[in-house]
């Protein structure tokens, strides 16, 4: 859901491209992302795309052919990493594990110190699963074997911590309208000073010119050359969006998100169902219910949707029909809503011949 | 200026990017981008990034390491899809003239002969010095040489006749921020039946997977299978201009266009001014007015901008205080518009010491 102020801010009349009004609004967001990503020490920048335009500015900048790129997968935002890696020419190692089992500490950092890649990946949240990696020891391997490290945080940005400096994140893109509740459109990313030192240091130019985050850096911050012309509407959402957030607080906003998730993992917990991701792992905006046996998960979806107007989403891959996707975020994410949700649920479940 | 209609369908409520609706919101946009582009043979289609988006799906998607890319180079825009083309890894040549020339039809020909490459490009209306390129002999010498033809139309679209299907062109790409009077954001695209075959039996896959044309029309059109999360919002404000265009009528609307530019273009030869583009090769919707000798832009723009309230823009590179560039376009297109400019500008001219 998107707040009333954000909708006002996208129909404020646009400004030019390189009008001082544009760098100023474009100024404050980067300050607020730094706040959110949790960053004292990197940078943040916003590209104009959606959250897959800052996986492909983070995988085209950050690699180039012959370099070595190392995913941790565990679902379907991890494959579509991989799938640009080897569109730029790296070559790609993977460490796999079914949809919705997480890296231990140990193992990931054996993976990386024996692949010895140049970039490594993992997803924070994944959308597609439900599941919350952990990156601090992700991070602290690479960074001994010399290597950067993305992480997709699509799913967590705005609705909980991302802690970027104190995980060891170097890249991390995201987009508008799941945790930051705005529309869709931009994708904000996180660079650590170690990241902006090494494209600095970079020599070729990246294949995409359009994703180029020196030229689009130039741009936003340094010199105001022209890259692009900006969507400045979308900036203004987002400009909002971000004031909203920081004016609850992010950790109040990240606690509702928590005794929400957690209202909702113990309601469909006394219903008998099960979580598809254990506990300690889940992401705190996006749950991830097993299917009961027997029951046809898009007919309780379509039903749901028919008689409360609540929309859940089904698993796809090899989730497909046998979990929910149920979203409890941004200003939908109260405890009201979610004693709401769990009833109809229920009523919809009962319906299609659940006996708990 | 952006229509007041498309602000409002700007705010309205977002649906899932894979929403039935927007569907239809997406596909009606493409109806009606048939018409704005000139074609009944080919398909539309609208990439999630703005105008420079467009342009690199153009290169990304049909140029691959070792093609060869001729260029009609006459401006600033000309530069930028040769940078893209090089990044690709293609074989650029080059036809070079100085800013604000135009290619005529037989030099044209003769180059794209002599050069025989897989693909060409030409700007159709220049933003960096106001001029236009007809199209017609450079696609059929392209067609000769089985190479395909992508046009630049970022300036042309919405505001003045493309004529894809008539003139020949197989790749088109515009922005919707100048003659659709859209907010930035998106990048209208046409492929002629000729580029989509071509596209069709493309084996290896683009680098870019974020502007893969045949990723992208999957999603929009064929089976709907996600891609990325399209800017929703930027769609319904882009649906909503369409229909005002199409309300108005595209020929009225590039008549319209047409009269306001002569009338403008009266006006400033009325005052002893030049226009910097010949008779006859001028963009409809953005003139480029010569500086007098002696007067400094900058002051008569700034002048102009605190005593009317209009903006107009200076040249820059090679013409860089040697031009203004006037954008007469969109629902600002009218005489009595043109009149108070006319007047305002000359008392700006005067007062930075223009005497004709």
């Amino acid at each position: 859901m998107v707040h009333p102020r954000v909708y006002e801010a996208l129909s404020q009349p646009v400004v030019g491209h390189l009008d001082p009004y544009f760098f100023e609004i474009m100024s404050e967001i980067e300050e607020s992302l730094k706040v959110i990503y949790g960053t004292t020490k990197g940078i943040t920048m916003v590209i104009s795309g959606t959250g897959s335009a800052g996986m492909e500015a983070a995988v085209a900048n950050f690699l180039e052919s012959g370099r070595k790129f190392a995913v941790l997968a565990n679902g379907y935002f991890c494959d579509r990493i991989s799938e640009m890696g080897r569109r730029q020419g790296a070559q790609v190692v993977r460490f796999e594990k079914p949809w919705g089992a997480t890296f231990e500490d140990q193992e990931a950092a054996d993976f990386i110190r024996r692949e010895k890649p140049n970039l490594v990946a993992y997803v924070h949240a994944e959308t597609s699963t439900g599941a919350l990696q952990r990156g601090e020891a992700i991070c602290a391997a690479a960074h001994d074997v010399g290597a950067l490290v993305v992480a997709d945080c699509v799913t967590s940005l705005g609705g909980m911590p991302v802690n970027a400096d104190l995980t060891g994140i170097d890249i991390a893109y995201s987009c508008t309208q799941k945790g930051l509740s705005c529309p869709p459109g931009l994708s904000p990313m996180f660079l650590s000073p170690r990241a902006v030192d090494w494209l600095n240091q970079r020599t070729a130019s990246p294949r995409s010119w359009y994703l180029d985050l020196k030229l689009i850096r130039d741009y936003t911050t340094a010199s105001h050359r022209y890259h692009h012309t900006a969507p400045i509407s979308m900036f203004y959402a987002l400009h909002e969006a971000l004031a909203v957030i920081l004016e609850e607080g992010p950790e109040n906003r990240w606690n509702r998100h928590l005794r929400c998730h957690q209202a909702f993992v113990d309601g469909v917990e006394a219903m008998g169902l099960a979580l598809h991701v254990p506990q300690g792992h889940r992401i705190r905006t996006l749950n991830t219910v097993r299917v009961p046996a027997g029951i046809d998960d898009a007919k309780v979806r379509a039903r749901l949707l028919a008689q409360a107007g609540i929309e859940i989403s089904g698993g796809f891959g090899p989730l497909s029909g046998k979990v929910f996707r149920v979203g409890v975020m941004g200003p939908l994410a109260t405890e009201a809503n979610v004693e709401f949700l769990l009833l109809e649920f229920r009523k919809a479940l009962v319906a299609e011949g659940y006996r708990s």
